[in-house]
């Protein structure tokens, strides 16, 4: 029943994959609509098989609406002595995202209205969008913005922005039961590593490995723009989503050394949650628990607004508010590591097996101890001093598979991962002493 | 929709009337009945209009019955020389309350028998009273005590303990709602300054300020000799209490210049214990919580007895029984001050002011994130780092109104004092994006 | 209603005497069934009537069936030169309970297939028992065992293993209630002093004890073998058991000095649970209070198997698996003593004490409180400084005794004793101002 487990040399060799896929999607300019995403979904299909969806301007998105696709093709700065000082083909984070197009000769006061700066990070180029307010920018590092003299500056924007559609990537691997486990990661961001990047690559990945295993579940995982997408995905999906959404995850900032950290969905003590706290508590690391707050974060804003209320959890390394390199061009390739990403993909994918594990059992004798010594599953030589352990976790699984309590309530009791009551479990279903407990 | 914020320069001169007030007060000879209760409420009704409501004596308020009236005119004791050692007219605390009359000479053994002192406070006066068995007695200074010789004594007791009434000050102010905040005082104590006139003088100023201004809340203000009172005026009005106090609080001890202190209704998390306990913590002093107990207090041991169990709770200063001058001479004018009623004016105020704007609301659109930009709630340039305060308040706000948490739970998550949500609620509600929760 | 309190005096005697008793018990060699568990209810039978069971080898009892009887005659070991180097006269500790009948010449390596020692124990015989499985075995000391030379030896053990019965003795002490209290000890343990034949005793004087007060409980006191005892009690009386039960206690360890430990019963929250532990909090020495756990213990693994899940909890003095001369021969008449067993018949007694005590009371004014002073029970001299003790449990007992919270819980409140409220909770159902709450 459980997943099998992932042994230390696939985790090593898909961190390699894995960074490998990472590198080649990282120089491409991606934003919540246009080809930078369809390029990087394209890219993970050829490791993990999804449907591709093209949702059009103008959708109305509960409160929303899909706005208009932007696509840009070259932007820079030229210098009143015609040096380009700025070149969006060095960085894409050079240009204000869903920055409108430009073409003129401007003196530096004007030039600099639309120029965005990180004073307290003057090598960083920050990253910075308007998307809902039509504006023109670029974004550059403090310390080359203090060099500006006065004179006359060329700026170029190629960009187009006008109906077009939102592109959405899914994904879904039926499993035993109709409930899904969704996981979701953002494929908005332009070169940034480990911010949206690396959980799109750990998303493709997991997909990729649970694709290969006999599932209980069914999993969906979709590549959606942050914020617009899932709300966008949510309108479209709404009452699937609330029937048949059993747990979730969001994936992203995966990539960087830092310990983990879990935030809880809005529900605060969903089975998820439980699940994770667990795994977390019986890893090696450091990890933080942190409880949901809504405001700021990734998707699970929309996931667990008030109306959806799922019982979907961020899990990231470390905790996106205290990296300094978030949101900047410092957030790059040498930000993030394959054998950390193959460590994220194992504790995910650690996470996902306890879950499925989790079942409420029921004790078929209920009254007394049933007579464990003829069915070999108790010495048949009587002192309490030399219980042994297996037969220890045989007599609390017994006394607390009662209909009420699932595996982890009682791998917490004997604090214990839940794993290491799969050889007990197993006995226990064979001999007929537990069965799963029936739900409609 | 909330109350409106009181400048410092109002409470400083309500410090100062309040003091005037008290002054006059202090010198009327109180009890649980008789004119000293009419006096004192004459000279609160000009500042707070009330009805004035006689019970007679004998009638029949639950386990209990009003008492005879009592009324005093003089008390003296003449040592054997004629030397007026103790006199009623010096201080009214030298007469036991409800002392029978008495006119007799008689040896210093047998006076002693009617005499009480606080040897551990040589110098004070302790106050005594004895309303359910009839005797005569004088308190007097333990040093005084210690100086009295053998010889024969006069005393004279001039009082009439004959059936009158008990005497009710109530004021309605009539609010948007027929639910009703409940403020009590007593009335019943002779001149001691903190205990019982202090909260005479804070609730006539409380109501004062109250009836200025618009109000969500029905209030009633009631002002009760102690107990009896309590008991009296909950039996006369036993339905209409049950069914539309939602909230109330005894109002005592609050001249002198100690820490606030709120022990909590017996039901322990009513709304209005939230609220105070929320006020105080955000406050700048001191302060202590105590949970509800019913062997002593004031007259929070009848709202909140078993069959009423009322959301109300004791909002005082330093706790009665940790100040030594308590029940004493010593509790005189110069252990309250203006400014210490100003100050504690002023959190009264403070808590009925987060209880009227403490309300239930629902999000409109509860599906995702509402689109904040188009509606300039949020800013227009995508950055989290940027997020400003009141659309942190916003999206708190979004989230949680879900018809089931208050404004308060939603502060307390935040860690913001309830005001500070003013303008992100009204601004929620002008966009039609929450309303208040309907009820019933 | 409350029991009686014991006197030091008749506690010391009655520690003496169930020393005598214990000391006359200790050297009977028990098991599961056979003559020696018979004798030892003989011998409880002259403190304390009660009626013997026996139910036949075979009988089904839920998964289990009760085994064939044992006894045994005699069994040595004799050494190649002819002496008994191991003798069941000495200590029936040396024989593996249950061990097949043998006479047999062998060598060396093939009998030390058949011995069990204790290494990190050298001089003590351990005890096994081999109940389910045929085998035949004895049980010496390391140091012995390390002596042994090569040669011929001689096995003999007289034992028999046939169709017979398994034997329990049950005593009912009706009392005004239905309702039972189960105390449970188990009588199948050989010689040791403090494991088992301790419980015996304990629980033979406190039936004794309460045999002689009046008794608002039924109590039924049960003597049987641990494990298979308990299973075939519960199968036998399962219906009765589960609707009358409404407390119970398991005796064992209860003749050492060490502090007492109480185990909880699965509910964890049982009225016995509460009142054990109020109990223990009050009493002078150190304890211990553990949450159940199912994988080791005593009869609690059957009567809260969660198809009884009934509230029975474990009280000891020293934790079991603590000490180390458990389950060997060290485990002796001179680890107990008649003054641990005389105090821990005492707390036991304090225990049933409290629990017969507590109850549900209803005020009969609930709407304010009550006019005390008219019925003496405070003072009429009005000042908070002077209430006394008992005037404020009177008033804590009014406002709580609301039908909902018990005796328990009040005293938990003001953190006495429960027994400390016996005067107050007299007085006012005197006066009829509580009543029981009345409970169907």
């Amino acid at each position: 029943m459980a997943l099998p487990a992932l042994s230390e040399s696939t985790l090593d060799r898909l961190g390699g994959e894995m960074y490998d896929l990472l590198y080649s999607l990282f120089p491409i300019c991606r934003s919540i609509t246009g080809n930078g995403v369809r390029e990087t979904l394209k890219m993970a299909q050829s490791c993990l098989p999804m449907e591709i969806l093209e949702i059009p301007s103008g959708a109305e998105v509960f409160d929303w609406s899909v706005p208009d696709e932007w696509n840009i093709f070259d932007a820079y700065i030229l210098d009143p002595e015609g040096k380009k000082i700025v070149d969006f083909k060095a960085n894409n984070l050079h240009v204000l995202g869903y920055s409108d197009p430009v073409d003129a000769k401007l003196g530096l006061p004007e030039l600099k209205e639309h120029l965005y700066t990180l004073p307290e990070l003057p090598d960083a180029i920050p990253y910075l969008t308007s998307y809902y307010k039509r504006r023109w920018g670029f974004c550059m590092r403090h310390n080359d913005f203090l060099q500006l003299k006065d004179g006359t500056y060329t700026v170029k924007i190629d960009s187009t922005l006008k109906p077009g559609s939102l592109t959405i990537g899914e994904c879904v691997l039926p499993g035993e039961q109709e409930d899904e486990v969704l996981l979701s990661c953002y494929t908005c961001h332009p070169s940034m590593a480990n911010d949206s990047i690396s959980g799109v690559v750990l998303a493709t990945f997991l997909g990729k490995l649970l694709s290969q295993v006999k599932r209980r579940y069914t999993y969906r995982i979709i590549f959606i723009p942050e914020t617009i997408g899932a709300i966008t995905y949510l309108s479209l999906n709404k009452d699937r989503v609330i029937s048949k959404t059993r747990a979730g995850l969001i994936v992203s900032f995966v990539g960087d050394s830092g310990p983990f950290c879990y935030k809880k969905s809005r529900q605060g003590n969903a089975e998820i949650d439980r699940v994770a706290e667990h795994v977390l508590s019986h890893q090696k690391g450091n990890y933080e628990v942190r409880d949901f707050y809504p405001d700021s974060g990734a998707d699970e804003r929309q996931y667990c607004s008030p109306g959806f209320d799922l019982p979907m959890g961020l899990l990231t390394r470390t905790y996106y508010l205290r990296y300094p390199e978030y949101h900047t061009s410092l957030d790059n390739l040498s930000f993030v590591s394959g054998e950390n990403l193959s460590e994220s993909l194992g504790l995910y994918y650690e996470i996902l097996a306890a879950f499925e594990m989790n079942k409420t059992y029921v004790n078929q004798v209920m009254f007394c101890e049933p007579y464990l010594s003829k069915r070999n599953l108790d010495s048949t030589l009587g002192s309490q001093k030399t219980l042994d352990g297996e037969t220890r976790k045989i007599k609390w699984l017994l006394n607390y598979c009662d209909g009420k309590r699932d595996l982890l309530e009682i791998a917490n009791k004997i604090s214990i991962p839940i794993q290491d009551l799969e050889w007990a479990v197993q006995e226990l279903i064979r001999t007929k002493l537990i069965k799963p407990e029936i739900t409609n």
